[in-house]
C-alpha cells in the first residue's frame, strides 16, 4: 500500500504541529520527570504528542495510534500512527539539537510512511513506500561504502546495550573506520543523506524504529533487525541502518562474531 | 592580564575567518585522511587553521601559536594562541553539528581567552578572564545542581577513556542523574548555558581544552583537572567541567572511588 498524497500531507503537518511546541520549550529549563523505566520525559514531548493526537482526531479518526507519551488506541486499524515527540529526550534536555519528532503510518503492521523531523535545526526527512526520500524538499540518497572497515559507524550511546550485546557492537565497532555517538534518530536521517555508513542500535521500542524504514529505503540504504529480517509492528527493536547493502552485510557478520547466542533467542 | 579589547576582537574575526572555511565543507562529502594517531583530519581542519594563521601573522605578529594541525611556533612568547579547527572531525565527517572551532590565548602558559564557535548552528560562546561569558553576545551562566544525583552528564564517547579511566567515568555515570554522549566542545558551551551539568573527558590536547577554561569560568562554572588542579599549559588533559561547584567536588570524588590509583601517576 502506498501512502496518498493526503497522508503525505497529513503527516508533515502533524510535525509541524509538534515542531511548534518542541521549539517553544527547548533550552528553556525545563525539568524532566522520570518514566516507570527510568527514562526521562518533560512537559514537551507530553504537549507535543496532544498536539499531533488531536489533529489525528480531526483528520484521520478511523485511524490506530501508538504513542509513546499517551498510548495504543484502536491499535487494530488497518491504517496505525505510531508516534515518538521526542525520540532523544536526554539530548534535548541537555540542550543537544539532534533529538528529534518520529511520525510513521503503519499499514497492517508494516511502515509505508515515516517523518524524522528536527524543530530546532529545521531538518526534516521524509520516507514513502514507493518515493524517493526526501530531506528537507530535496531527494536524499545514502553513500556507497564498500564495507565495514571504510565505515562512519554511529550509535546514540553504550549504555543501551546490555553485556552480551555490548560485545557484539564492540565487534562491529572495532571493524569500522570510526565510531561517533550521539544522535539518536538523527543519525537515521544522516544515513539517509550519505554523511554516515551504520547506526547499530538495541532495545529499540516501535515508536522509536517505525520512521525510520521508509526514511532509510526510500534513500536507497538497508535497514533490519540484526538477523537481517525487515522491521514491522512485530520486531523485538535490535536495528541496523546502512546505507550500503555490502556494509549492512558485513555489520550483521559482525554481530554474530561478536554475539553468536544471538540467533537463539 | 585580561586581555584588551582588540585581542578580544581578534579573536572573534579568528574564528569568523574559521567559519567560513567550515562551512563550506560541511556535508560537502568530504573524505578524511588518518594522522598519526588515527584521529582524522580533512582539509577543512587544514584550511581553517591556515585562515587563522594567515590573521594572525599579519595582525599578531609577535605571538605564539600552537595548533592542532600545523604545530607550534614561537610557542615560549608571552602570549600564546592555541588553535583547534574543528574539535570532533568525527562529528564533522558524519554530518552532526555539534563539532567547534576553538581559539584560546594564553598568558605565561594561562588561558585567558576562549572561543568555542559552532559556525553551521551559528552558536559562540566568548570567554574573557575577568568578564561574564557571552553566548552569542548574551551573558552565559550555568544553572545550580546542588549534587551529582542531580546531574546531567555528558562526555564525547566511551572510546577516550583507557580501561581504569572508564571504571573512574562509569563511577560517575553511575551516580549522576542521566548521561548523554556526544557533542565534543559544543557541550561545554552547553555547561556554560546552563543546559549540561558536568562534562568529564580524558586524553584532551591543549588545544582541546585550553579555550574552553575561560568560558565555563566565566559563566559561574568550574573546570580543573581529575585531581582539582587548575588547568594550563602544562596540564595532562583529563578534565572535569561542572556548572556548580558542589557537584564538582563530587564528580572528583566519584573518580578516586573509580580508580583509587588515578593520583599516584
Amino acid at each position: 500500500m502506498t501512502p496518498s498524497q493526503d497522508l503525505v500531507e497529513l503527516a508533515e503537518r502533524l510535525a509541524d504541529a509538534s515542531g511548534a511546541v518542541i521549539r517553544r520549550y527547548f533550552r528553556k529549563g525545563i525539568e524532566a520527570d522520570d518514566k516507570a523505566d527510568a527514562s526521562p520525559v518533560t512537559v514537551a514531548d507530553r504537549e507535543a504528542e496532544a498536539a499531533i493526537r488531536e489533529l489525528l482526531a480531526a483528520h484521520a479518526p478511523g485511524h490506530g495510534i501508538v504513542g509513546e507519551e499517551f498510548g495504543r488506541q484502536n491499535e487494530g486499524a488497518e491504517l496505525v500512527w505510531v508516534l515518538d515527540p521526542i525520540d532523544g529526550t536526554k539530548a534535548f534536555i541537555t540542550g543537544k539539537p539532534l533529538f528529534g519528532t518520529l511520525i510513521a503510518l503503519l499499514h497492517r503492521g508494516r511502515p509505508v510512511l515515516g517523518v524524522i523531523d528536527q524543530p530546532v535545526l529545521g531538518d526534516r526527512w521524509l520516507g514513502v513506500l514507493g518515493r524517493p526520500t526526501l530531506w528537507n524538499g530535496a531527494p536524499a540518497r545514502v553513500r556507497a561504502c564498500a564495507g565495514l572497515p571504510l565505515a562512519r559507524l554511529s550509535t546514540t550511546g553504550p549504555q543501551y546495550f546490555p553485556p552480551a550485546k555490548a560485545r557484539a557492537f564492540g565487534e562491529v565497532a572495532s571493524r569500522a573506520k570510526l565510531v561517533s555517538y550521539g544522535g539518536d534518530c538523527y543519525q537515521y536521517g544522516l544515513v539517509a543523506s550519505g554523511s554516515i555508513d551504520v547506526v547499530v542500535e538495541y532495545g529499540l521500542k516501535l515508536h522509536d524504529f517505525a520512521a525510520l524504514v521508509p526514511v532509510i529505503t526510500g534513500a536507497g540504504g538497508v535497514m533490519t533487525d540484526w538477523e537481517g529480517r525487515p522491521l514491522d509492528a512485530a520486531s523485538a527493536g535490535d536495528v541496523v541502518a546502512a546505507g550500503d547493502p555490502r556494509t549492512h552485510a558485513e555489520v550483521l557478520a559482525a554481530l554474530r562474531a561478536g554475539d553468536p547466542r544471538h540467533g537463539a533467542r
